[in-house]
């Protein structure tokens, strides 16, 4: 991260601490301390304290997940459904294996700390959300599905991913990632429309 | 709770705050003066700390689920995997709506909080998710699906689930709830074999 500033920094190391420890486990000493920030840094770029950080931290992280969609997109080729959600899939079981399944989605990992006491965090995860839900259910319209039936069939997509990637990481065992896309596949691929029909559905 | 020994208003005041506030959120002295428990009863009934009083909650939680599993069977009468499922995620609604969406899954709220730091209460954390799969899997057996499928039915199940309660939790809004029976009814019920032949698969 030495390319970037620290108020960057700041951010990302928020948001990887966040995944780890929730909110109320990461402290703004320890976030000062991953960003290698200077002392005094978190007042000067966040004069709000931290729910500014936290809230800064989870919408980057809403709008990562909305990229990560598109490249993923792009891996799988637009074939279909089926294949963007495994290759969606594929990068969280490469995330889980490579950190040994200590982090898993910082808008979980926030939601089960806040929801109940603070309304603007909550509603700062809403929108986080839907910088992911968006994106995703234009790839899904992208792969065949009707526009009409994205949004619902990419909220079934986040909500089975989600409670996977919990699974995966309480079991450390990636088995419940693979069981989602395996056992969702044919209803997503069965909701897209032939190619050939796909232009006059949108 | 009037009719509860200290020791299970304990185990019960713990579980219920973890839902709201997570393990790192939950304190000692939280749970002595939710559960209305004399000074020192604590260190009498759990000489192991707060890990042990975590641990008892979870798993009480888990075997909590696996009941509530039956009584939805129950409810549903057998008719159909989507009616139990449908039992399940309205049992679920009814609670967030009466609770003001401030209390989730306390097996989620622990495992946000814990998987990076304590392996020891992931690891009851995945037994109290089986004390709640095993019986489910087994329900779904009653509604007709063939035992080989029902272990991996019932994961989706809980995976999409979680994610909806989730969701639901973040936007106040119960119809991720709704949005998971409605896309998997159709995969849960054509995967129940017909009940003249549900004796030859079991």
């Amino acid at each position: 991260m030495a390319s970037l500033s620290p108020r960057e920094r700041i951010v990302r190391s928020a948001a990887q601490l966040i995944r780890r420890h929730g909110v109320t486990g990461t402290g703004m000493r320890d976030i000062v301390a991953d960003a290698d920030a200077p002392r005094g840094s978190l007042q000067h770029y966040f004069p709000d304290g931290k729910d500014q950080i936290v809230s800064e931290a989870l919408l980057f992280m809403g709008e990562a997940a909305g990229r990560r969609t598109q490249r993923a997109l792009e891996k799988a080729n637009k074939r279909s459904p089926s294949a963007l959600f495994a290759a969606i899939v594929a990068k969280w079981k490469e995330e889980l294996l490579d950190e040994g399944y200590v982090a898993g989605c910082p808008l979980v990992a926030a939601a089960a700390d806040v929801v109940a006491t603070n309304s603007e965090l909550r509603e700062v995860i809403a929108r986080a959300f839907d910088k992911w839900q968006d994106p995703l259910a234009a790839a899904l319209v992208e792969t065949g599905i009707p526009r009409r039936r994205s949004e619902e069939l990419a909220v079934l997509v986040i909500t089975a991913l989600e409670g996977a990637i919990i699974l995966a990481r309480i079991r450390h065992d990636t088995s419940p990632l693979d069981l989602v896309v395996r056992q969702l596949s044919p209803l997503l691929d069965v909701a897209a429309s032939p190619p050939a029909l796909r232009r006059l559905d949108r």
